[in-house]
């Protein structure tokens, strides 16, 4: 076992992109986690320029954190779990970068949260925070579905069910719709009286903007509003929907991840609620299973 | 009669500002309309300057078109109509344009449009084009109701029918949906295999590029789709009620201007359906009338 040997005196770092932020996290085949970094964006589908500077903040970060020297950054053999790069032409321009790591392995945020979630095993993974979308992974096989992004896909997110709340409440305050609590809560969150005053302080927003209103549709529903209840329910039904087709992949299990997870759960079908369980580990970790695994590969294919 | 002889040598011009174009027409008390111009988009909200070049093409066009010199621009009374400028800074900032007319007077292009239609009287307009709103203007009052935009409000607008098209159509795609035609027509459309391709060509376009998908709806519903018929009666719904809510100020006439005015006229409620009449003039004579008793009103104050 020439390469367990090798990569012993190996040093990693995951990396987990995402829309608000992105979290490394510096790990020892023989210490586990030596330290973590938090920086800023890192959604290459936002902006390359940023993704690449969050990266390295966070990195220098961990760095500190491990109590390791900045030069140490050219020992680090990097797991980068990043959205968008299922498309070619985003994963080429990453992958061009001049990064200061040993070696560089790239791959989607939704992989590295499936090998997260089971800790290197097979599995299938939910996530549902702004956006949402599913992925499995399943003796090599990959299959994912939805994360067709705002305002077209997506449905069950946070930033979806902003939307739907931001209609039902426009549609009731114009006369045009039925009542619901959410105009209430939404003007007061807006501190406006009317529908326009909604509808001009959403114009433009991201898909972001729309996801800080989804607390507003679990608060009204929790409170018995129909409208409310309705899009709670719409969005549990396809996050149901989206699980099953995942099991019929034959994972051997199956999470949640994002920050809808937890209040969504309640509102699945009850025969796919029994069987999401807690992810076992963060993206991050998953990133650096990906880093170990690639690392392996390579020192297989030397022998 | 003092200001009716005034007025028989004065020049008008009407323009009405909009997404996509923006029409100008050169009118006099005594010869009518003189010239017409055409000149690219002019909505406010998406650009000032572009606005005002828009406005300034289409005026040269209709100067040229007319026989006219171009310094003959500074003898002329202006009527615009303009997105957004119910926004009192936007409103200020127009007002604020060194134009070369001699005098300008600034409203509303749903305004100019509810004039137009019922030829300087009262009356109530719905447009349903990439966007959908009502206007109505009884006895000075004005109300208005929708057109709260892209991707939160306008119902029953082109924009709404793509989007909710290309929703169906990725559902269906990704097995987690009813089958429908428009999953076929926008596959062939988009020149794609798969949901992701469609997503993509989607990803990030503005409410005109929805828009454009609106007639593969109509082309589904005919054909008896269930899908493309829950949306284009969801649409049709929406505006019925809109026309109702219109109606209930009192107005003597109603009528549909913009792209889906014709394809959704049968869909409406019946009731409504037989109540609506066609314009009487375009939005730009709209602004004409808007700029004649704009002078007139300066005249009496005169007096």
């Amino acid at each position: 076992m020439m390469a367990k040997q090798v990569q012993q005196d190996q040093l990693y770092i995951g990396i987990d992109g995402g829309g608000t932020k992105c979290r490394a996290t510096i790990y020892s085949l023989e210490h586990g986690v030596l330290g973590t970094g938090l920086g800023g964006p890192a959604n290459p589908l936002h902006g390359l320029e940023r993704t690449l500077e969050s990266i390295m903040v966070s990195t220098q970060l961990a760095l500190q954190d491990a109590g390791l020297h900045v030069e140490q950054v050219h020992s680090l053999n990097a797991g980068l779990g990043l959205a968008g790069v299922n498309l070619p032409a985003l994963y080429d321009k990453i992958m061009q970068w001049d990064h200061p790591f040993q070696q560089m392995f790239l791959t989607t945020d939704l992989h590295t949260a499936c090998i997260g979630a089971h800790e290197g095993e097979d599995g299938a993974v939910i996530i549902t925070g702004t956006g949402s979308c599913g992925f499995s992974l399943v003796n090599g096989k990959t299959v994912n579905f939805g994360g067709h992004g705002f305002a077209q896909g997506d449905m069950g997110s946070g930033a979806w069910m902003g939307l739907e709340a931001v209609k039902v409440a426009l549609l009731d305050l114009d006369g045009l719709g039925q009542p619901t609590l959410l105009s209430n809560l939404l003007l007061q969150h807006f501190n406006t009286e009317n529908a326009m005053g909604i509808a001009e302080q959403m114009a433009g927003q991201p898909s972001s903007g729309y996801a800080k209103l989804a607390r507003f549709v679990f608060s009204a529903a929790e409170q018995g509003d129909a409208l409310a209840l309705a899009i709670v329910k719409q969005g549990a039904e396809y996050i149901s929907r989206l699980a099953q087709r995942l099991l019929d992949s034959g994972p051997p299990r199956l999470s949640m991840i994002g920050g809808l997870a937890e209040p969504l759960s309640k509102w699945l079908a009850p025969e796919i609620a029994e069987k999401v369980e807690l992810p076992k580990q963060p993206p991050e970790m998953g990133a650096i299973y990906f880093a170990i695994n690639s690392v392996e590969q390579q020192l297989n294919k030397v022998k």
